[in-house]
Order: C-alpha cells, then structure tokens, then sequence
C-alpha cells in the first residue's frame, strides 16, 4: 500500500484511477446507487483503497468533479447568524470562493459543466445531493418545496458568476462585493425563506 | 452582385466572409469601434455590400454572433403594459425564446461565450451595446445605474437557462414557466425598478 503523504497519499495512477471510475459511476448512475464497491471494481483496486485514499463517499465525489469546496464545510458558516441575512451570508460566500485561489478551479468547473454533458451530471448530482440535501438539513425547508428553491438559489448564484467570471461584463465584474451583497441577497433570501405564492401550485 | 433571395441573398463564401471579418473585428475593436467600411475591407468586399446582405450595423452584429433574438424586436413586447410586471413579461419572453425552436442557438451561444474568449467578448458586446442601450432607451433607467441594473437582469437569467436548459436540474428543468415567471420575476422587476440600497454606493 502506498505511503500516506498529507492530504494526497498513494499512486498517482491509481489515485486517477479511481477518480475516473468515480466520474463514469456517478454520472451514469447517480451518487446514491454508484456504490464504492462498483468504483473500486472499475479501477481494479480493492475497496478499502478507495476509502484510505479519498475517504468517505462525499469527499470522493468532490474529488471527482474537482469541486473547489466541500459544502459541508461551508454551510455552517452561512447558517450561523440571524435567518433574515441568509442570502447575504450565501452571497458573501459564494462570492469569497470565486475570488479566492479556489475561483480558478470554480471557473474550470462552470467551464466543463456548460460544454460537457458528463460534467453537467455531475454538477446535477452535486446540487442534489450535496448542497440540497445539506441545505434542507440545515433550514429545515420542507423537503418538496426545497427541490424548486435550491435551484432557484443555484440559478441567481451560477449565473452571477456567469457574468462577474466568465462573460465579464464591467463595471459589473469589478463592481465591490459588498455592493452585489446588497443587490442578490435579498433575491436568495426570498427564494429559500419567503412564501413564493404561485410557485409550488404545480407540486400539489 | 448576387441575386437577392429571401432574407439570405448572395453567395455564401462570401457572406461567410463577411461574418469572419464582423465577428474578428467587434470582438477586438468593439461594436461601436468596428466600422462597416473595416469589416469590408477584411473580408475584401465594397461596403456596399455589406450593407446589402445584412442591413444595418446592428443586423450584422446578430448575424455575427448567431443570436437567436433581436432585443429590439423584443423589447416592445416586454415593455408594452403595466411598469409593474415588467420583471414577470420579461421572465416569460426570454423562457419562450428557450422554449422555442430558437432555444437550440441560445443553448449553442450559451455554451461558446462560456468556452470561448472570443465569443465572450461578442456576447458581452452584445449585453452592452444591443440590450443595455435598448433598455436604458425604452424603461428610462438612469443610465449610470442602468451599468449595475442591467447586469444583474442578465445574471439572473444567465444562470435560469444554465439551470433548466443545460445543467437540467429536475424538477426546475420542467417546471412549468408560469411558476418559474411568479418565482423569478419579482426579482428582475426589483433589479430593473427597485431603490436598491447600498449597490450604487461604490458608482458616486
């Protein structure tokens, strides 16, 4: 078995290995049913690798789609505090990544999501998932109504990194965060915590 | 000079040429920057003939970028109404150019001015030029304001097409639009009319 070296211990090859039978397994069967057993299997290793390599299910999945955050490590963050600022706190987060050493890695990701309909499932697993599943967890959301909220959040939140990142249109891209805050976080409070009359009739 | 048939008259070499030559230059020079008489000269035709097969400047710019839409077609249908549902008929044309066969060139746009610098310049242009002149035009917005206003309309719909039309989030991806209107288009009435405290702070 390989050395353990900090946070990246093993083979390269197999590491890569394993993160390429991880990526085919989650996107064509989705997180829930791509066991690690099934990964192990793909890559030609045994199972207990794949955990002393990448740990827990979750943490191997953001490895496989190169995730530049763990959302469980996040969601803490913005949930402490008063529930009225929510959005802001989401906001100033979501913004603090993008403009972090992580940004590059975020940019790549939105990158191969949009031209690669692989990493466009992955991205699909990711919000359903880990961020969904973590959101309602933590805001107690009714779980029906938080499958249309989390993507209206994910929406507003994609598509400022859209335009602040990607198309970059000034002076909205050096525009201060603090001023975006302000303007988005209201939009990402409501959809997580305001009524929305009109918007879950199609549920029922 | 070629024969003029339907809305595509001439040869198609040279229409090609023409479009390579509009797209270099208003990518590298900007819309307003790029003349007519250059792109000729690029493409080694008379100006005349630009001018005949695509009309006006504005016209050979949405030939250039294969834009699905001219905003200025669809701006009078959104503004046309009550100043108070502005948000919800926007929300609702931009859902049915998606919705419409036209849906298959944003989908390609989308995914090119993500992967491509060169298409991002465009589609930046585009946003600044063709829409944001437009809106500033037709609703009246304080033209300073309208540099902030305008962008985030685009970040929220950007990233609404992201979710439903490429990333597919289910159910959001097949929501019906009227939900998604009654969700969405509070937000982009309050970033087109709204106070907004705070956001233009940084412009003074």
């Amino acid at each position: 078995m390989a050395r353990r070296t900090g946070r990246r211990p093993g083979n390269p090859d197999t590491r890569e290995a394993i993160l390429a039978a991880a990526r085919e397994a989650f996107a064509e069967r989705g997180f829930d049913a791509a066991s690690i057993r099934a990964i192990a299997a793909g890559a030609g290793v045994d199972p207990a690798l794949v955990h002393h390599y990448f740990g827990t299910k979750d943490q191997l999945f953001l490895a496989a789609m190169n995730s530049p955050i763990d959302p469980q490590q996040l969601i803490p963050q913005v949930w402490a505090g008063d529930r009225d600022q929510l959005g802001e706190r989401l906001v100033r987060v979501f913004l603090g990544i993008w403009d972090s050493p992580a940004g590059a890695a975020a940019v790549a990701l939105l990158r191969s999501a949009v031209s690669n309909e692989w990493t466009a499932r992955l991205m699909r697993e990711f919000v359903l998932t880990q961020v969904l599943r973590q959101v309602v967890k933590a805001a107690g959301i009714e779980p029906e109504e938080a499958r249309i909220r989390v993507p209206l959040v994910g929406s507003q939140l994609v598509g400022l990194a859209m335009v602040r990142y990607i198309i970059k249109i000034e002076p909205f891209a050096s525009t201060p965060t603090e001023a975006l805050v302000a303007a988005v976080g209201p939009t990402v409070q409501r959809y997580l915590t305001d009524e929305l009359p009109g918007v879950f009739d199609h549920l029922a």
